[in-house]
């Protein structure tokens, strides 16, 4: 097998320790990956970029059309836009895809109820556009722009998202009973588009509704498709429902292109301390491998981070069970023990 | 005592039989309230009032300034506007206050946590203003629009509740690292009008966040003030948490008027049954009394209802621990009867 060659954007804060642990595991797995190193976020920033990436990290994803991430920090105060963001837009990374599933040994309110679903979320249109102004003093005005090349392709994503995994329902989730013409446009295009996948059943929600079903009853979703500023909400909490963005993972696709990357922030308070938790982007590489085809490598990962997490040993502080954590190290050791 | 008029609007759906159960318990407590019947939903749609609400229900409530109301339907697909949002918008009732607190007896992944906030969502702004347009075919734009006085009111209005319920921390949540104007402005406001208010601490947290603590750590919310969109999805989130939107009251705030509300549907799948919860509606009619300063019939009929949910027994359907549920008329007995 020829490695596959992937960018790796370690990010800010504690983003380069998660990127190493990540890295280690896949290299004990004997995962055929080159990585690229390449730089954004703060430091970028402190250098002068205004979009948060350097020409030779565009470059290089480009090139790879495969990126694993860490998180980013976004100066706030000047105008700056989220680095984040300008990667999604460059590449025009139309779906965030954020699969949500109880992991094993990870106890939420919700634990033994078998949830397992998925978002897809819109991820360059809607109040992201970023354009606002304000003529009148004390007046502000957003444009949330939506349109049906965006909505076909992110329900399209859906839809492919679903068949890929077995699933049986994509459920529309849009606030149309209020903004007709631009949330209506999902709803009435996933109508239409998804009437073409006769093994898929679909169903349309009120995006609040959505949110209150999702914490009364998590176990009625398969895959749930929204525009973006909703599924930045929505798949915020249905991270929260399986423990937290310290263990959820996401994928940013675009045609030719893909980014993974941790959803959590760049956590500064422990940056430096050898403490993170690198579960998040551990999982995000698993889509990753399963996305240039290793399935065998990925399904091998996640097995032994599976039975780490159930032993309950080993573990960093924010998932711990025991009053201590241990350092990441500790615990890469014995995931990659467990291969 | 001199008596109190209200404008009840029973609403759709189930909505005529859980203003009746809650006019029968305000009435059974003594309070002293006088019902001033008024139309508004589908049966207003049907006679061709474009609104939702007929001029003589608009009357009443100028006239007396409160209004207690039930679920109201908006017919789909010929551009109809919710009734719902026309009646807080005519009388710009610009708060939306919705407690989310755990009650006696309904058991819930949270239980026994002690969650006790309240949601202050923005109610006439943001992408509600209904200004959307479709110049281009294919490509659809909604306005959202956010205001520094429409900021500085609900802000206000946060601070006062939190003031009046002993409360000490407001947290305002926004998107302001994307939409620096507009979602910025409520950031901004904030920070200046809080400091106004020396007995509360305040802080800021971005609102996918604040989706995502909401389930993680709900106990650490005191007060959440939010732009409208933003409001919805996260006071329908919060009510799940405690028991759902059978069990959540709402109160819509303006200037010398306002209107207390379930935020439930109108159920129409039951409807005439005489099996709904009017459990949501009783809870609203609490912060009713509350608001015309009768705080010793809400106490008392506050405890029968408590009571009543703690023992478990004559519970309707939807909150019953047995498998069935009783009767709309049962449950209302059992809260009379523990008055
Ligand atoms: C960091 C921020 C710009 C980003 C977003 O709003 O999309 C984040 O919340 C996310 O969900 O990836
Ligand atoms: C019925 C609907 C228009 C309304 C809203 O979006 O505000 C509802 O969801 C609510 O929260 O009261």
């Amino acid at each position: 097998r020829s490695k596959v060659t992937v960018t790796a954007i370690p990010g800010d804060g504690i983003g380069p320790e998660v990127m190493r642990a990540t890295q280690q595991v896949l290299a004990a797995a004997d995962a055929q990956v080159e990585w690229e190193e390449a730089l954004a976020g703060a430091e970028a920033f402190r250098r002068g970029i205004a979009s948060g990436a350097p020409r030779e990290t565009l470059d290089s994803i480009a090139r790879t059309g495969v990126a694993l991430k860490g998180p980013l920090e976004t100066p706030v105060g000047h105008g700056e836009k989220s680095a984040n963001v300008a990667l999604r837009k460059t590449f025009e990374m139309y779906g965030n895809v954020r699969p949500v599933r109880e992991l094993p040994g990870i106890r939420t309110p919700f634990s033994g109820r078998g949830i397992d679903f998925v978002v897809v979320r819109e991820n360059v249109e809607d109040v992201y556009a970023g354009i606002e102004h304000m003529q009148t003093p004390g007046v502000a005005q957003c444009l949330k722009i939506i349109t049906e090349v965006g909505c076909e392709r992110i329900l399209r994503l859906a839809a492919a998202v679903a068949e890929a995994e077995g699933r049986r329902k994509v459920t529309v989730a849009t606030k149309a009973n209020i903004m007709k013409l631009t949330e209506g446009m999902l709803k009435r295009v996933g109508e239409q588009v998804l009437a073409e996948y006769p093994s898929l059943s679909n169903e349309h929600m009120i995006v609040d509704n959505c949110a209150h079903q999702m914490v009364i009853r998590p176990e009625q979703f398969d895959v749930a498709v929204m525009t973006n500023m909703n599924g930045d909400i929505l798949s915020d909490l249905a991270a929260g429902l399986v423990g937290g963005l310290g263990v959820a993972p996401s994928a940013n696709l675009g045609d030719g292109v893909a980014m993974f990357e941790a959803v959590h922030g760049s956590a500064p308070q422990i940056a430096g301390k050898g403490i993170a938790n690198p579960t998040a982007l551990l999982l995000s590489a698993l889509m990753m491998l399963r996305h240039v085809g290793d399935f065998a490598t990925a399904r091998r990962i996640e097995h032994a981070l599976y039975v780490t997490l159930e032993e309950g040993r080993d573990l960093t502080g924010d998932i711990a069970r025991e009053a201590e954590g241990v350092p990441t190290q500790q615990f890469v050791d014995r995931v990659i023990a467990n291969l």
